[in-house]
């Protein structure tokens, strides 16, 4: 095993560059800059302003973290020129817009390093590229010289998190922010209502939060320190509202929003559900205005997202007032329906002084064009608004709640699918991307999990041009971003080791690591379908941990696709350790409530791994090749790709690839 | 390797309880209690008060980290009775005391748990002891049907850290008081002013941190924090001002306190300096008035440490003045010189309503009795104190500093040695000991690394019985609870972790850690001997990093000191995979400047390891035992136990007993 990884990665022998996002354009230079304890300060030149002064701090503290060197920049006899000169031309926008330049140039000699940037929010990119750029060699931390100029491709790259489902703590909150600042995204974008759960305090209109939470909410002073934090970060801060569906929380302390008769209490199943707000009765609209009002007064960003997806109608349908109302008004259909009430609403956005943004559900033809689409459904959403004059941001594709692999969201394009016909006007209004973090599925402790590494592959993608596509060179960087994120605070890689210890109770980790290093999710919804689970759900199982495609299941596949001879040991040692685990768990299994719906995969594991050293065996001519035996793994080949529980097998479709070579 | 660790540890055949520090008293009971959302909330009955409310709430987070289950207080339909009731008799003192009962009562049964206790402090260590039961077995989480009776041995259980060396943020005090009170240590000694800096704010005498510690110091807002944090966890604090050597950083602001003209620098290298206190002028004394006056107001402990320690005298031979003060108040030495200013110092400490601490040299035959010395050189300064009817505290044989291994630290007793000949009376003087953290060599991000798990061991001892001596048990339970620390907070696991990446520098880190598993730093003072390190000195190099006899050392240790044939195979798996190691790390060793230094013991490893297989197939007859054999490994074993550099290879005496097995 440890071999094969050092064969498979030997950065040292490669040239390229660990950035992610890659730059627009990146040229080599000669030599490299040391870093020892001189990088105490960041010296700053031009237009400046306190986040500018704090981000230089914050940059000599993430050097000093990563590479345990300490900077104290309190010491006098300093050197006298900062080893990294920054130049601000002017300030941004007082509130940080879609519309901004974030371009920023960066040149580093091993003499020092020069970064300039029109604004503060260039200089906060190029900052992230500085400590990406930092590695060990032999002689020591450094950085490569080089030239960056670099900008991105689309100006809205997000992250949505789902406060709702699952409330994440300020301190969760912040810890995101410094991550997604780590790979240039700009947009957090908080899902704040849900069926279950009100996530903020409304002055207005307390027994939201108070009767809506379970005590779980963020008060508004905590919400405008995120937004100060995120500003400080370059990242805006959009809030989602979600309505008139997914509201049912709203409709525990105030019953009479919705279009049935109450009481309503917070919904602890998931899935789509019947309340939803009565769209008919002028009450809620002078609710909607208020409330509106004041969290447009709390959140400065120009976009405020209502939400609109899903509703099912079953209320309005069983309302004969509102039936009349349709009739009355004309609206033949449910959909017509809310047609008229998300006209309504965007009118109380925009007297606010809003932009509304809203899921694919709100695009009808007589909807004003200064709104934005998010899809959920796909990049034709985008097209059909374009095409009508509306802005888009595409998410359908970047939900990492889904468990996809990071090369399946890389894959994804913006501008791909119907996006690609638009004229080059057109494109110009599909303004980015948004990853979505639905929260089923998601505790704070498995946040930072599920998020990455893989969403700086799709930070990636809506950062870098776009013919930066390499799967293989993408998980490479993606390798080294990971890790590099724990200085910056993330936690995913301690907390799966936190997490793995706790599964296997007390006993030795090391087996329970090798299996979950090769198994994934049930794609797409498939997990909720598999039990009933509800928000009271411990999610504590291995299937709540484990990556998608994660590390030991790339490198593997990696060695398959080549294929050479030279690899064949490699394979080997990796199948031998599937084999064997197996023996190794079950004991463990039998001890662990949590390990024990691991058992079957395990075994299966196993035998998979034992079918493929037999097709390595007849690979390398050890054993001959008898016809027949192909087809003779072909029930256990179909079993160990189906689904066991909610898990699959990552390495089954490289082990049918190798079974069938050896045909 | 694998299959080693399971043969040595399957706990679940083991029925002891993975406690640390163990009660006095514990008696199974009949099946378990079964952990599950229900443990939402906590009863309190009795006395209550809001660091008991507080409490509670911290449980169940804490049973919620370690279970992965979702506790949530505020949701509406819990259990009507709470699976933990706590009755708790009366208030504890207002400011903590060394007098106070921590004693308590914790009954598990199946249906449920009681934990009674006479005061806030007992339901806190009875707490702590129901979180350390939960365990995870083929049922589920759940907690062993259980009667403990408990109470402490030593009332006074402490840790020490060296907040003036290396500066230590209020974030890393607070985590440390939440993984002490996990183990029951009740004393917070903090550390605050060194010849490397002033470490408190004081507003009479601002120039101290102003200009002593490079702008890192507690803010008086700081320090009332961590007391209430501290209180909050039954744990006293109690500040160290080191007077009147140690104290260079106070002369950098005020150089007319020093018995040398100035001006003077904070100190940048280790060691005893020459700079002390002028004891002779009346105006440090009354500096000392007032700023005794002001810090004995902000710690609202009985005791306050006046240090003491390593004057070397070479100012006070060298001032005139001085000398003549010696001859004309008839002190002959500079001993004697010492203790009129300690008997001077001691006065104003009373004055100010608070008893004085000291190390060893404090101690004179006229000081007033109700001091309490704290000894860094042994059980005999604390027997002589005991007899003169002085209290003490043991800290000799306690330095987390100096690399020893978790059983050294456990061997020592404070009534141990000569103390072990007081009488009954006098041994109730010694009220227990506290563990150092001297910080020469400990960064924030290396604190939890050098504390845990070795200060567990440490808590045991001054808690536990005295009969509670066992290694092997204590190693088994050192390694729970080293995991379970990280479910409060601590990181040492997940920092070393982290660590361990760097020094790879993006290449398998694997190879690393099979070499840092084995390796630890040399003892006492040696490090700093090496080589010329200073306050600027990066601590990043894997030196830094290992555990004294860690755990894969300790599993081989065991393994061989059975020498069961049934362990031959896990033996021989630890001796290839130590001896096929090097030509995987070589590689990486050439590509990072962090590794360079280890190329060598690498190389050593590999040797002692091959000879160790030798031995192995010469006690399997394999190979014959051939005369002379043993002999020629000599120069080998020689070199093995030998430093290389500041490194030992730990398991270099196991290997070696091996080798003399084949004899």
């Amino acid at each position: 095993m440890i071999k094969a990884a050092i064969l498979l990665i030997a950065p040292w022998s490669l040239m390229a560059y660990d950035l992610m996002p890659m730059p627009a354009k990146i040229q080599a230079g000669e030599g490299r800059m040391r870093i020892d304890r001189n990088f105490s300060f960041v010296q700053l030149s031009g237009y400046r302003e306190e986040r500018l002064e704090a981000a230089a701090a914050r940059l000599v503290q993430y050097v000093a973290r990563k590479t345990g060197i300490p900077m104290n920049p309190g010491v006098a006899g300093r050197a006298p020129e900062a080893p990294l000169i920054v130049y601000c031309d002017h300030a941004s926008a007082p509130v940080q817009t879609a519309q901004e330049d974030e371009s920023y140039r960066l040149v580093v000699t091993p003499l020092g390093a020069k970064l300039d940037a029109p604004n503060p929010l260039g200089v906060l990119r190029g900052m992230a590229t500085f400590l990406q750029l930092i590695d060990l060699d032999a002689g020591g931390f450094g950085v490569p010289a080089v030239t960056i100029e670099d900008h991105p491709r689309f100006p809205w790259r997000g992250f949505m998190l789902d406060a709702g489902r699952h409330f994440m703590p300020v301190e969760d909150v912040k810890r995101t922010l410094d991550t997604m600042a780590a790979v240039k995204l700009n947009v957090f974008h908080w899902h704040l209502s849900e069926n279950q759960g009100f996530r903020i305090e409304s002055k207005l209109f307390p027994k939201l939060q108070e009767m809506g939470s379970d005590g779980e909410y963020y008060t508004q002073d905590q919400a405008r320190e995120v937004i100060a934090y995120a500003r400080g970060r370059g990242i805006r801060v959009i809030p989602e509202f979600d309505m008139p569906g997914h509201a049912t929380a709203w409709f525990v302390g105030y019953p009479e929003l919705a279009s049935a008769p109450g009481p309503y209490q917070i919904e602890r199943e998931w899935g789509v559900f019947d309340p939803a707000m009565d769209p008919t009765r002028e009450e809620t609209y002078r609710f909607l205005d208020a409330f509106i009002g004041e969290m447009a007064a709390l959140f400065p960003d120009e976009y405020f997202h209502i939400g609109g997806d899903e509703v099912n109608g079953k209320q309005w349908d069983a309302n004969p007032r509102i039936q009349e109302f349709k009739r009355a008004h004309g609206l033949k259909t449910n959909e017509d329906l809310q047609a008229y009430f998300t006209r309504r609403v965007q009118a109380l956005v925009a007297k606010h002084g809003k932009k509304m943004i809203g899921w694919d559900e709100i695009l009808t033809s007589d909807m004003p064009h200064d709104i934005l689409v998010q899809s959920w459904r796909g990049q034709k959403s985008l097209a059909d608004a374009a095409r009508q004059g509306v802005d888009g941001i595409l998410s359908n594709g970047y939900y990492l709640d889904l468990y996809y692999s990071a090369a399946r969201h890389y894959a994804v394009d913006p501008l791909g699918g119907d996006a690609g016909n638009l004229s080059a006007e057109q494109k110009r209004r599909i303004l980015g991307g948004e990853a979505c973090m639905w929260s089923e599925f998601v505790t704070p402790e498995l946040l930072d999990l599920r998020a990455w590494p893989r969403l700086a592959a799709i930070a990636e993608r809506l950062w870098s041009p776009e013919n930066v596509t390499g799967v293989a060179d993408m998980y490479r960087r993606l390798a080294v971003v990971s890790r590099d994120l724990e200085w910056v605070g993330a936690q995913h890689v301690s907390n799966y080791n936190r997490l793995l210890e706790r599964l296997a109770a007390g006993n030795p980790v090391e087996p329970v690591r090798v299996l979950a290093g090769v198994v994934e999710q049930v794609k797409d919804y498939a997990r909720g379908d598999a039990r009933p689970y509800t928000s009271f759900s411990p999610l504590n199982r291995m299937v709540d941990i484990v990556q998608p495609f994660g590390r030991d299941a790339q490198q593997f596949s990696a060695l398959v696709d080549n294929l050479n001879a030279a690899d064949y040991p490699g394979i080997r040692e990796w199948l031998t350790r599937w084999r064997d685990n197996d023996a190794r768990l079950q004991p463990e299994i039998a001890h662990s409530g949590l390990l024990a719906e691991n058992a079957e995969i395990s075994k299966d594991l196993a035998a998979l791994a034992a079918a493929g050293l037999q097709a390595l065996d007849r690979l390398q001519g050890v054993q001959p090749r008898t016809a027949g035996w192909v087809e003779q793994q072909a029930a256990l080949l179909d079993r160990a790709q189906r689904p066991h529980g909610e898990l699959l097998i990552s390495v089954a479709p490289p082990i049918r690839k190798l079974i069938e070579a050896a045909r």
